[in-house]
């Protein structure tokens, strides 16, 4: 029945040999996999500001320090990643590094990390973009909730038709933003090489510090904006994890696509921090402690006052605004390609079920990409899409994985080099561990300022989700492992049952009971009793007068139910046959109402459906189902089943 | 799992030759049966002097008149129904009458107007019961919708321990009410025949009329004032339903007990009038039309302004306002006494669902029960506990059913003078079916006054919700109907199938695919195939490689599968089979792993279930389970099932 809509939402079933042919060139993998890092600029900086903010603008002049901190943190990180897009070239994600190299448990953490930061990076990310669309156009601020929710489902149905299409379609935004932001930097450029002034509409407000500066107290905020500048780096990860989804050659080609991003988006954080300073953009969390600020006017971001400054107005700013919008969006798009491919590895190494492993009709990990939607959707709603409130839950779990990778990969160069005797290889090697041992320590160090500085702004939530998770997938490994030691073949073999006993539960006589005596005639079982229980005495009198009217060939036996119960007294009734012979087998045949609609379902089978859970319990018994489909249930079947063939 | 708490909660269950036991001697039955038309005294002269007061205090002097028209209308109901008891004495209600005499589709209207009211009796009592609660304790007003839903699921805890004990439960506060009321008449007596004034707080009360009078519009408000005093009636219906409950003599005790409970209702009714009248009670609809009422202040009840009058506050007052709240509650108890009996005879004769027609382990109709509980605490959160706006949907349902169920009377009492010849027994018949017609010309004029004047205030919901049910109830007859013929034993027989071919499909090789594949050999089919899908070609290489290793006796085939889905390629397999030999039936063998733990069920047997669901449409297939029971099974397992016996 969801055949069609399904078909024409997704697409036709891809046969799995064309699995090669989604793999992706440079020019599409980019949009793909750093969309994420990409739009990050367009938050990174305000972020900065806003904290700064907090002390009044006397810290202001902290940013281009700042600034400078987070872009040699990405310059370190994307160089870390290039490694690893070398020596993994089947996936390096964090999970994968810290599995090969730090055992089960680190990459457990490093998966949970990871798996919170892909749906944050989806709730985040959508919110921020309709956050963009509503200052536009205030009217639908309203809608914010509603709107990132058909957003989330957008993207959900774009990924599900396969990576190589959202390639194409997210092509154009990506590039889009790259390009109007860069040509806000060359007009910026420009204006101020001929001698003139860029102002922010902010420059001229002043600002009531809400927090008391000095000393430590200053050092601590600082540290706090820098932990916030750090949302630049979410999302590097991406690239690395999804070499796979690269043209030859993967590792390669996966390598120039980091070099390629870290180079843009390090320009474009760059040069929107420093035109902060220039036009001096003065922000505060609480617009109550903006002096100047027009009543009932709201704040623009950091990015737009600077495009107002730069553009002065016109197309050129609104289309910037309208990138950044689409971009923010999009880098949802990142998390859709990373969370189902590693929560497909998880589940093959049996940390998460089985079916988020399987691949789709269009090749993709269908199942992960609607478990993603799904968490995110329901972030979006409990934070009520509020942009402040979800980004606080960010970045902890992006430090852990860089911090959990990196170290690994520190680890790997070790035992690379036990392996390496050529002196020229060896130092190469010793140079890519120096790369990943900078990268490690310095992520290390990452990581706890963020707990430290944002630990009760929010963070606190992910401090307890991941380890909720971590343990989650440890005990489903568990689970899964006990499952198959005790279903594992035993050394003696599985001796065939001596007889069969089976047994037909009766109500009344009719078509589907005679055809359920019938198919159990047919198996020539060892013995054969219909049985009926005793609920209503007249019924079943009439019962036996019409069996022996009837001249059924099966012995009718009734069982005693004094408290009306039917289940309890046939389950006591297959015991007992089982005790008395326990090297048998009994089976139980059930006639069973084929539905064609829900609803029918509550007018029939209740009875069976109970007594088959309750047999299935039962050790050394069969359940055999024999289906009546009478007229109705065609309206759910396939049409070349629709005419019966009858049995006889 | 859900044994213990569910013996804590509803008892152990009952024998059902013990059903015996549950009759009710009339001084029972009458809390049973009676609470509802008895509590309705407790609102039905407020609900007059509030109609009549939105024409202003002028029309109060209609009070006496009206009160007598429902007083008069009482008795010629409660006549009528005792006529029922007498010619139904295995329970008379509205229905079971009017199918008797009227035909099937009468009967269903009747049905759902029973039903839907009481479903609103429960609703309107247990609210109107706690306002009365919260009016004495404000504090607890905004928990007005809880505490509904607590006393609707204490009441339905109670009546699923059963009848008998239920009549026991709620006998103190119905003869409680009904003594504290006649102590009220009793004393005001004796202090106006001492010479004394009564005067109700509100005696000196202006009111503001909101209604324009005069003319044909007085006579609209008066009956519409008549119309809402007719809420008295509600729930005299119940008695002669209950006939079988009562003990022998059914139909003399049941009608024993109407007639007390009809005496009881006047006096009361009749005195609470009267009082209402002399102690000038005033009041409105909207508060704010009352002129004199002190700021903050909420206008008391009639009954409790009658109350304060007569006792002057102290215990006996608010000795009269807990019974009050208590029987208001307990009224509710009518509808657990008649909705499940009703339902298990609509059940019973394929109207609603079968399972409402089998008794409960306490020998109550425990789906009826639980049903009812669930429908009125839905309306209870839908209308905010709201009495007014629930009320105005009572009554329709009440009079509907005395309608069909007198008019039905007169049509039995036609039918028996056809029979009778003795002139002294026709005498008797002839009087009944006076008695009767009255009740039924009487009973359709309110009906249409009742359409008329409440249509507006709420009474289309009932307009519309009736007729719903009645086509629900045909069509799940027609259904039944359908089902039965198709399901007719054929003229012909049943064939027994020609051969049999057993199918096992298999992923890995362990235990419980090597007992499926033991169990399918036991039954000694035709032929048997063990079918594996190939998604991952290496997988289904290593599993050929162990199964010709393992030596294991069963041919095994494998079905490519492009799109990577298991289930489809073994349907069309199955279907294959049978197109080849139609005349054949083919036995699926399917492993299916039994879960301890709810969740279990998310990480096993995905893939099973929509194979076995697919299988069930395909036409001459049956479906074989073979449990493997994991000692993870055993938390859900009966203690004796515990340590599988295993199969060889």
């Amino acid at each position: 029945m969801l055949h069609t809509p399904k078909r024409w939402f997704i697409g036709r079933p891809l046969r799995s040999d064309r699995l090669g042919e989604t793999l992706l060139p440079k020019r599409l993998a980019l949009p793909v996999f750093c969309s994420d890092p990409l739009s990050s600029v367009a938050y990174a900086t305000e972020q900065i500001v806003l904290v700064l903010g907090l002390g009044g603008l006397g810290l202001l002049y902290l940013t281009p320090w700042l600034g400078t901190a987070v872009v040699v943190l990405l310059v370190v990180v994307v160089a870390s990643y290039r490694q690893t897009c070398y020596a993994y070239p089947n996936g390096g994600g964090a999970y994968a590094v810290s599995r090969d190299n730090l055992g089960v448990r680190a990459s457990l953490v490093a998966a949970s990390a990871l798996l919170v930061d892909y749906v944050l990076t989806v709730a985040v990310s959508v919110v921020a973009g309709v956050a963009a669309i509503t200052s536009a156009i205030p009217a639908l601020a309203p809608h914010a909730v509603v709107l990132s929710l058909a957003l989330v489902v957008l993207l959900t149905v774009v990924n599900l038709r396969g990576v190589k299409e959202s390639g194409r379609a997210f092509a154009v935004p990506t590039y889009g933003f790259v390009a109007i932001v860069f040509i806000l930097l060359a007009v910026a450029g420009l204006r101020l090489a001929t001698g003139q002034t860029l102002t922010a509409e902010s420059a001229s407000w002043g600002l009531v510090p809400d927090h008391r500066t000095g000393g430590l107290l200053t050092v601590f905020l600082a540290l706090r904006a820098f932990a916030s500048g750090c949302t630049a780096l979410t999302g590097v990860e991406a690239v690395s994890n999804g070499v796979p989804s690269f043209e030859e050659p993967k590792s390669r080609n996966a390598a120039t696509t980091l070099a390629t991003m870290g180079g843009l988006a390090i320009t474009m954080f760059a040069g929107i921090t420093a035109l902060a300073v220039v036009t001096h953009v003065h922000m505060a969390e609480d617009p109550a402690h903006l002096i100047g600020l027009p009543a009932g006017q709201e704040q623009r971001t950091a990015l737009s006052q600077i495009g107002l400054a730069v553009f002065g107005g016109g197309p050129a700013f609104y289309l910037l605004q309208a990138f950044t919008a689409a971009i923010l969006v999009l880098a949802a798009n990142t998390a859709y390609n990373g969370f189902p491919v590693l929560a497909s590895l998880l589940a093959h190494d049996g940390h998460l079920p089985r079916q988020l492993a399987r691949r789709g009709d269009r090749l993709v990990f269908s199942n992960g990409i609607v478990l993603l939607a799904a968490v995110a959707g329901l972030l979006i709603v409990a934070f009520d899409a509020d942009v402040t409130r979800l980004i606080q839950l960010y970045i902890i779990g992006v430090f852990v994985s860089f911090t959990l990778s990196q170290a690994g990969m520190v680890r790997h160069w070790s035992r690379e080099l036990r392996a390496v005797r050529d002196p020229r290889t060896r130092r190469s090697v010793r140079r890519s561990q120096a790369i990943n041992a900078t990268g490690a320590a310095m992520t290390t160090l990452v990581l706890l300022l963020v707990l430290v500085t944002k630990f009760t702004h929010g963070a606190w939530i992910v401090v307890i989700a991941m380890p909720l998770l971590f343990v989650l997938m440890l005990r489903i490994r568990r689970h899964y492992d006990t499952a198959d030691a005790e279903a594992a073949p035993r050394p003696g073999g599985v001796t065939l049952p001596s007889r069969i006993h089976a047994v037909v539960p009766v109500v009344k006589i009719n078509e589907p009971t005679l055809r359920t005596l019938a198919f159990a005639r047919a198996i020539h079982p060892d013995d054969l009793t219909a049985v009926t229980v005793r609920v209503d005495p007249a019924e079943t009198d009439r019962l036996f007068a019409e069996w022996v009217g009837r001249d059924i060939p099966v012995p009718l036996a009734e069982i005693d139910s004094p408290f009306r119960d039917i289940v309890q007294p046939l389950v006591d009734h297959v015991r007992s046959i089982r005790r008395s012979s326990p090297r048998d087998v009994v089976c139980v045949f059930i006639p069973e109402y084929v539905v064609g609609h829900w609803w029918e379902a509550l007018l029939h089978n209740q009875t069976a459906l109970w007594l088959k859970t309750r047999l299935l319990f039962q050790p050394g018994v069969m359940v055999t189902s024999v289906p009546w489909q009478p007229a109705s249930s065609h309206a759910a079947m396939d049409p070349e089943d629709r005419t019966p063939v009858g049995v006889g």
